[in-house]
């Protein structure tokens, strides 16, 4: 939930000049995304969203994430088409910072997911990694196990500020994590950061992904871990089954997991629930009061990291054995 | 810039369904408005905006703000109509707050305005003037000097933290201003907070005025200073006596102003300025860190209240005598 960066009327105007997308209409920056600076534009021609890419964004991975959307969108991914200017670049600058526009889509994302909307989001991320599989590009998770490690080590002093035994709790999950973490599952790009406000929906039907920005190559089956950790906690902290079993049954329907990825899922989850815990109490230890961004409660991804590491099967998250 | 609450799906599908405005398209808080939260709606009929009012905007003044924006748009002031819903009322309650639909304008506001921009938006402030002469609401200026007595009170013990000698520069312009005051200026409804963002452009064109929920009764006049301090001041601190007389000589084109408004015009100005100085003073001495809201400069107006301190007619402003 960000603006960072305002832009002057000049500088739109010699930017929008760029692309052949009609005449601007309005222009309103939107308290949407936690890493960049967004705004609704609109033209003569329709709705369109643009970015300003901030810092915590590497320049150099934005082709990667253009060129995905771009992937994704021509085999009927619903998910935002980079548009290009009349030189063919997608990627552009404007008051300092990489810039790009996209296609606007239609939807609202979903602030209390039910069952259905679990269901739907599972069978979209299975038909993501499958449309995804011969995408070219590359970009490693840098929020994996070696990222978790630098992340406790920036947190550990005043982690126990957030909550006592907080360091020595992320400190004994990354060494179990470590030591468990699997090395040869089916791998590919994932999304990574498929949350619902990520996901938009027109009515009860799915219509959109969006936010690509996390998106980068690994196990699959973590991905679908990120989901359910995102979408089948209830707000109270406990695991719906039913949701899981509705996310992870579209999932395999759509593209089937193999008995090792099922095996592992106990794993990853509990990976993906760290992965969280720990960029959540880094943002917060670090937050900064005029940014305006609202910092997310670390503690929701302990409970998660906590449930997950008391399951041994992924029979606990609904999916039959 | 904004998002105090967040609103649930199903509280807002309920909402929604009052109103025979077609089903919801989109649907996102818009990073604007210090006061409220605000969102984007997009349905099957076209754009609207949501706002719900926060705390600081007292339930008892909205019938007021509403019935203005009705009255001006009926005369065609460029400003959003509050859309009614089946039963006729335009203002609801969603997610426990007060909230209302009003259309939405195209256009963008400028973040530098230019010479042009001062002159339209100082005939708009006139036929703003002309056209709520008739209004029949009526609502006291809570921001005046009985207002900017209780701010420089809850101010004064911090002020000095701002800057060395704040809390005696604003005790002894309260002073000045308090015996100096006007009493017997034309009256009528006024805007109040007419800055560059309350004003939007569609290319060249004033194309929309927003935002008055701090408009009142008060000296027209007052409307006027507020209007130049806002739009005539350089980023370095200058008056632009090119950009004043461009905007004052336009009001006075539409509504031509006596000479007794004239006469007070710098007065009238420095209390402007301490106006938005101490709103901002007070802002920025309670700031909560995650309120996601960029508070303003205070200092910015301590510079335009020394200009007009030493401001001795209305021709410093480029009026002509």
């Amino acid at each position: 939930m960000a603006v960072y960066t305002d832009v002057a009327d000049s500088d739109l105007a010699a930017f929008l000049d760029a692309y052949d997308i009609g005449t601007l209409v309005s222009f309103k920056g939107i308290a949407e995304g936690v890493e960049n600076s967004n705004f609704l534009l609109r033209t003569t021609r329709g709705g369109y969203f643009l970015t300003l890419y901030e810092k915590r964004v590497a320049e150099a991975d934005l082709p990667f994430f253009l060129g995905l959307m771009r992937h994704l969108a021509a085999k009927d991914v619903p998910c935002p088409l980079p548009v290009e200017a009349r030189d063919g670049a997608a990627l552009r600058r404007l008051a300092g910072r990489p810039a790009a526009i996209v296609t606007l889509l239609d939807g609202v994302h979903v602030r209390r997911p039910e069952t259905h909307h679990c269901a739907q989001v599972g069978a979209a991320l299975a038909d993501l990694h499958k449309a995804a599989a011969d995408y070219s590009g590359a970009r490693e998770n840098a929020l994996s196990l070696e990222g978790w490690r630098k992340l406790a080590a920036a947190t550990r002093e005043r982690a126990d500020s957030v909550a006592p035994g907080l360091a020595l709790e992320i400190a004994e999950a990354l060494s179990v994590l470590a030591d468990r973490w699997p090395v040869d599952l089916p791998r590919g790009v994932i999304h990574a950061d498929l949350f619902p406000d990520n996901v938009l929906f027109l009515g009860a039907r799915l219509s959109g992904l969006i936010d690509f920005y996390f998106s980068c190559v690994d196990f699959l089956a973590y991905d679908l871990a990120i989901l359910m950790n995102a979408w089948c906690f209830e707000s109270d902290g406990a695991f719906n089954v039913t949701k899981g079993r509705a996310l992870l049954s579209a999932y395999h329907a759509r593209r089937p997991l193999a008995d090792a990825e099922v095996a592992a899922l106990p794993i990853l989850a509990r990976g993906a629930a760290l992965r969280f815990l720990l960029t959540r109490l880094y943002d917060f230890l670090n937050r900064v009061p005029d940014a305006l961004v609202r910092t997310k409660d670390p503690l929701e991804y302990r409970a998660k990291m906590r449930f997950h590491a008391a399951t041994t099967s992924a029979s606990a998250f609904g999916l039959s054995p």
